[in-house]
């Protein structure tokens, strides 16, 4: 900067804390179109690219991607967790839990980023983590709300909600743009199977560890890698 | 080189096209453990480093990914396509239809790269795709007569093999080594529901048009850009 040039932007220049507010939310914005489109895989260069920003910006405001997802996905999360809510209050049991389903599947095939948000699990955003446990009490009571009716298959687990959003995901992401309707055509016979009397027994559901670390598996790997950081 | 070093090293260096040779075998050997590993996503800087070439040396045996992964599925592909074959030679049509939906997923749960190969065109690599087609008419007879007997039900689409596939896919990529088995709670429900007589109508199928412009969507994008070329 000349020095001639100072007393011309000082007056225009907004003070710094609005400047940085400005910036989170237009990265914030970034993350959603670009997490919404390649998934979370999506590097943290790319949203600074997309938000018109330095490395050095993005990782001021998230150090790490999972600070960038949970921002991003909060209100998702939230939407998800009222969807829960909801099922909850339906009278009819059996409709509110297969409804839930087909909702849930939905916000997926809406938002592929959040496809894979809700099979991954984040530690470090405890916020959000604490949502999604709510969530998942939730969807218990209205598990075992389908169960008392009697219409829901006796061996269904909580799992499988975890399990049908990994196989939604998998569609959902293959056949993206091309065939956005898709989705449906593997959730409706799923929903259909879950009706009581099973048609035959199903195979064991993985061990809670094991789910678990499956889903700390799904995360963005390598999201706070220095190759992350430096490029993309 | 040294010129007194020549005559030293000369004997001992085996013929060119036996190197050659040997590099190719080591590239396909590097590429089943990476992309078995990582998906078809994985780079082939990934696989040249696996192998112990350099880049250049990769590119000269093949030129674009699909090259290398034709070359190293291209015997996944004919099992798949047997697999078909022995369902066909079932005596009872519904088992063989159903033992074949979960012998093909298997296949997917045991090689990730598989799992995407199966949903995924590659009209570059002649032969393979030679060989899907002839898989994918068998499968349809193989449907066929499962309707025949009545037991698998009507409206039972071809393409509803693609997009299990496509689910599968998902489920094995997401859980991995954490939960290897997990696959199959999902599948499981899926064929179960597959028996007439159906519990509820099905959506309806994705236009054959659409389903194959998404399987081309889920090639290996960019594997042959620039950036994929030169590095990680």
């Amino acid at each position: 900067m000349t020095p001639g040039a100072r007393p011309l932007k000082e007056p225009a220049a907004p003070p710094r804390r609005s400047d940085a507010e400005r910036n989170r939310a237009r990265l914030i914005a970034a993350g959603r179109t670009v997490l919404g489109r390649d998934g979370l895989n999506a590097s943290m260069a790319s949203v600074a690219r997309e938000a018109g920003v330095g490395i050095a910006t993005i990782l001021r405001h998230f150090p790490a991607k999972e600070d960038l997802v949970a921002a991003v996905f909060s209100d998702r999360v939230d939407a998800y967790a009222d969807a829960v809510a909801v099922a909850l209050d339906d009278p009819d049991p059996w409709r509110g839990c297969v409804g839930y389903i087909e909702a849930a599947c939905a916000m997926q095939a809406a938002d592929h980023g959040f496809a894979d948000v809700l099979t991954t699990t984040f530690p470090s955003a405890k916020e959000m983590e604490k949502r999604r446990g709510e969530a998942y009490e939730a969807m218990v009571r209205l598990i075992d709300r389908a169960k008392a009716t009697g219409r829901l298959r006796e061996d269904f687990d909580p799992s499988d909600l975890v399990l049908i959003h990994m196989a939604n995901a998998g569609v959902v992401n293959a056949t993206g743009e091309a065939a956005p309707d898709a989705w449906r055509r593997v959730v409706a016979p799923f929903v259909q199977s879950l009706e009581a009397p099973a048609r035959g027994p199903l195979p064991a559901s993985p061990e809670h560890d094991a789910l678990y670390r499956a889903m700390l598996r799904a995360g963005p790997q390598g999201a706070t890698s220095p190759k992350q950081r430096e490029g993309d």
